[in-house]
């Protein structure tokens, strides 16, 4: 018995003239925030010292722009995409008289994890606007998630550095946590099974890159990048207060530039603009718009 | 130093005249199949015997319909459901003089778990096609996820049952694993996980209840009902060959009306009709249509 | 008890996060035609040539294009309008010298009707192919309605001369039953009542003129206007065979231009076209696209 | 001569480049309302009581919920449809021994009508705020249409009772002048045709059941649910106000739910807030959105 | 090596799965004005009158409606056009004996220049409100344009006479500048080259008539027609204050129409209503609409 | 007399309540071609050699990653752009002592352009396919527009070379006729005006750049990406032939993801495949979108 049939290259239902369909037009139910460069470590630089250091250990040195270049994604995905780049690639060969193996990558992240946890001690201040960010929110009676390209002992270190200075999410996912880690989405949607918020376009991803941008846009949720306080700034709040303005200026649109580009909803100078752009969000969803 | 500003209720930001967005014109990548009434116990026996069979050891018999009624739920929401039902409840209170406490749904889900596992004896044939659907979607590159109202218990009786007849999915998702479960998405989002597929656009969730298309839509996945094989027509293979005609169209209909009304995609005849189905989704997909 | 709230200008229900849309994907059920210039009476002879006669027994010539220009309307409504226009109301005045009162429109009207059935007896002959048309559109199903500027006292006189043709629609309205006929789409509505077909995504009109194509798109059906055998062209099956090409191009594309210009969602040269468009509106409305 | 060419499945008028669309950027022009459970008798006592009291002379008694679940339907076609319920069925075969036929429904729609009628006695008590909510839209210089699943019988009733409580819509239109009443759109079209009102986005369709709002939808205009005061809470305004809260918001939520998902555009608690819903339909109408 | 395949008639590119867009948000940079009508001789005179001289001139009389009919040409073209008006071309051959040759059109485009300037002597008052117009646009930020359907010996002109009032666009094209002037676009996209101003989608075109109209529209840009003070109402400032109330209502309801059926984006009274609709036009690029 | 109110934030005329929209519904009517990557010089090689020399005379030496990174624009604006490098300034700093003055670009630019003309003789031959492009194209009454980042003095050097090996455009555009070059979109409206095509929709611009495909985007119309021969696999096609497979796929890869980030709507191999995506534009076209 044939109920299906094949009209004009369309599949017609001959049982239903009508297509229904259901739209959310709820409002933001669930925030997930990177952590380094969007609520903490402000210009990202724990990991990127830590990555400098490492490959100058292998005898190959890396500027702080390699360094910083795939910022966001799982941190041995990091090193292999570091290894790619045209120069580096070149410095090692050069350096080592072959390419790069599974092993040497093995090595140069067991060596990195704990570089970066010393690292947090110097680069763990939470970054300013932070904790009022997040009471708003909640006040909004909106949950708190997090994420990052941190494996999860980093993570386990960064709690309670976080939690001393009031900043303490509602659930917390590591990059170990997943299949893979960003550009990939299953962060965002591990965050919003444990946070028991759906749909998707109820969640916002806050993020200070371009991977941790099309993370969130992978996902289906909506999108806010952060510009002065991440790692294309990458300047700490006292540097940020000093730099002269034609620099900041310069480094700002880059910043900007590359957020848009990566094509985030909204692009913001910090963590403390989050709020504002959640209502802005809320009203486009009311309105039946989807991220 | 204000980098945002609000204009006309937007806000709005003055370093991008441009806004980028991204969209999936990809394919299928995934297709997540319920479990009884989709490829497996044509009708959904099991568990509405089991339900029947537990009411009735309560002193509170129920109709076939009422058993139905809120299936492709978690199994304990799903007896929690039964007992709001008007009807029920009312016969319930003047069995028991009282209502229902949670130590009455305990114990009920605690022995309702173990009847549906025998039922499954009886009850637990592939539905007719379900090895050359999964044989062809796999033809397409497409990876098979699934998920249940069934608790892990349940499923893992299943497994070894649906394997015997050909069918292995690459995935496996109960209803305890999550929050909650349908017509909650997460069920969904962690088949996609453990898939490692992505984004939402690219997976397909078919199911034969209503609550189980409302998880795929909520999801943000393409949603397929199957109606003939599922728990509104309620009947097995045979009683299908057998049905005087107009009864079946009486049936079917309503099955196909209950699933479109739920919001489905498409509605077919089982699982079967899935390959073409997915074909013309892929058509939609690479001309930019979202779910 | 206050259920609803207004938030940011936007009414918010706070009972349900989705909104639910039913949209019409079937097919074409019904072709309301016009009469004159569409079916019958090519170049619309019958009420062009009793307009002139009409206004040079009042003394005050008019010109054909002058007695074309509002053909579509109510034939009552015609008199007032050309009764308006700059020219014909200057020679009125110096013919009469006074405006036009009720009295003098009602006294038109009733000496039109009779001039018009009078020249039904030579302008009656059916359109080329609409006999074909009518049995290839019920062939796929679908219900032939009709609508016209004239009262029902010359629809009554067109009927058994079309039926001698072969032409029975299944339905008939005239301008005077009801409150504003062309280009109010009040019949088109009728007709869709008394085909008992709907919604009006599934009816097509089709028309000759600017305001028989608004009466369609303002009634929310789809529409087909004709050019060739219309009132824009103006000349009988057998002028249009032997006048010189240019003459017919330079027809055409002002035809064309007219019926385009009113928002005609299709035009052709026609009747004999417009099975194969409703085959293509039947594509569109598969698609979800709503006229 | 062909002027029409079929160029990759698209339909291509060489004479036009461009498309020209006219899309309605009104207002809101008439509001038509339901009767009983929108304007009258709150919770929709007399049809429901006549159809109980109608089946239990039968020897067929019938829950309040079984006289309900059709409500909105002309009242011959409600009587099919609880002879077609399984349970009603099968105590009618019981009964009777035999299937309904045209004679007994023919019996029955003759008993009901004068049932209803002498009902209308003790339930034809204006809802709150209607003459106030009829006030408000004529000040907004919007029409007021009426329509019903009542044949012209009960309306002629209805007229005087309504009328002396201060409540005269500008037109009437009964379930027996349409080929089909609800949930075909026939009746809200013949409003729009008394009341001179185009085009049908111009129209909004209140009322408080899921045929009645699918009657709206599928004429084109703007629906508005009433949830508190309609048959799916069903209850009188005293009981609105003595009934535990619990158990209203249970059926509030229900009707509700009910309503949304028939497609409403909005749902209310009663025609009280008919006239905050219109002004927000005249901007969604400015904003050029169709219903 | 092919890497482009055709599935099902799309072309599909495998290296990619997501398609990229990038859509303006920005504001209006640019307003392009007409002259005649818009911002100088309030009801456009000069060339009404000197086409009438023109005529008169050659023994064809024509009467101002003919003479403002193309008004928005090309000079030009505006003869041409002139000249195969029916009426006029039947005068003229009645007249000359034979149809007008280029030799004709040739002479009487050389004579209708220096008819035009002078008639500019007394019909180059700026329009009231056009100094505050502009000066409110460049306070702003916006940079005013100009085009018109003169050619530049006319245009060099109007310059000083302009200049002198308090007018002086930053850029000037003229009709000859181009291959083809209204309703081509090309002076609207020189315009923005002169000014060095995109996207299109930031530029709004001011006019008083169809054809300048449907040059902005074909440009892409944003559209504004001027009703009152331009050539469909053909008043001088003066006129337009003792005009008796329903002549006017009469001449601008019908301006209204002429450019609303033209596709203006806005259609208001005069140069003055600019700025206000500049700023909607912000709101809805910043909501990323597009012409 | 206020004719415009504003009613909710939205300017509201009385006086039409429907608003006309037209949309191009025709084909593509030009094509413009880049020159160097796109149809000459296969690989960029001409300005790429020009740059490093340049800057070699400078005692500043560049890789050709860093000659190339800016290609597209203006030739003058791609020596600042290079200067403004980090690494670049950083050697020039160190050699000269002193940051780049106007001086310096003059000077510079001035050598630069004899240079590039030099480099012509031996990379000058016409991109495999382009002669059968343009033929194609033309058979379908598509014309042929040229621009470039190469100022007249050079591109008349071109010109010949060019039209010996048999591709003759119609129209030729150089990046000194603008105000700005690219990512303006300038010189693709000039083609149009010169070509005397429009509307926008109807031009396709092709480039294998960025900046080049901007331009396109910016002016509004349909741009396609050419990876294979262009400036980022930056290969003659003897390279092409003999390169290691896995070298070309990841060059491929980098210049297919470059220009679909860019915003391209379609990426392809080279001139080759631009008439099969016309001829899918144009279906895309008569569907009513727009690029």
């Amino acid at each position: 018995m044939e109920l299906y049939t094949t009209k004009s290259d369309v599949l017609v239902n001959p049982r239903s003239e009508y297509r229904v369909t259901r739209r959310y037009h709820g409002k933001v139910k669930a925030v997930v925030f990177d952590w380094a460069g969007t609520v903490i470590d402000c210009g990202v630089f724990s990991p990127a010292g830590a990555f400098m250091e490492l490959f100058k250990e292998e005898g190959v040195e890396v500027t702080s722009e390699e360094a910083r270049g795939p910022m966001g994604m799982h941190k041995r995905a990091h090193i292999c995409k570091m290894l790619e780049m045209e120069r580096v690639r070149g410095a090692w060969l050069e350096k080592k008289g072959a390419p790069p193996t599974d092993g040497d990558i093995n090595r140069m992240y067991a060596k990195f994890v704990p570089k970066n946890i010393a690292a947090l001690q110097t680069h763990s201040k939470l970054i300013d606007g932070t904790v009022e960010c997040m009471a708003e929110l909640r006040r909004m009676g909106i949950k708190v998630g997090s994420c990052t390209g941190y494996p999860s002992a980093i993570v386990e270190k960064l709690k309670p550095l976080a939690a001393a200075q009031g900043y303490v999410p509602d659930v917390y996912v590591a990059a170990d946590e997943v299949p893979q880690a960003r550009p990939m989405p299953y962060m965002v949607w591990l965050n919003a099974i444990r946070l028991d918020v759906n749909p998707i376009e109820a969640v916002v991803k806050v993020d200070d890159t371009v991977d941790g941008i099309k993370e969130g846009i992978t996902a289906g949720s909506w999108t806010i990048g952060v510009a002065r306080t991440g790692n294309y700034v990458a300047a700490t709040e006292e540097q940020l207060a000093t730099m002269p303005r034609q620099d900041l200026e310069w480094r700002l649109n880059r910043a900007y530039d590359l957020l848009h580009d990566a094509g985030s909803h909204y692009v913001v100078d910090s963590v403390k603009d989050v709020p504002a752009v959640v209502r802005d969000i809320n009203r486009r969803l009311t309105l039946g718009e989807r991220p």
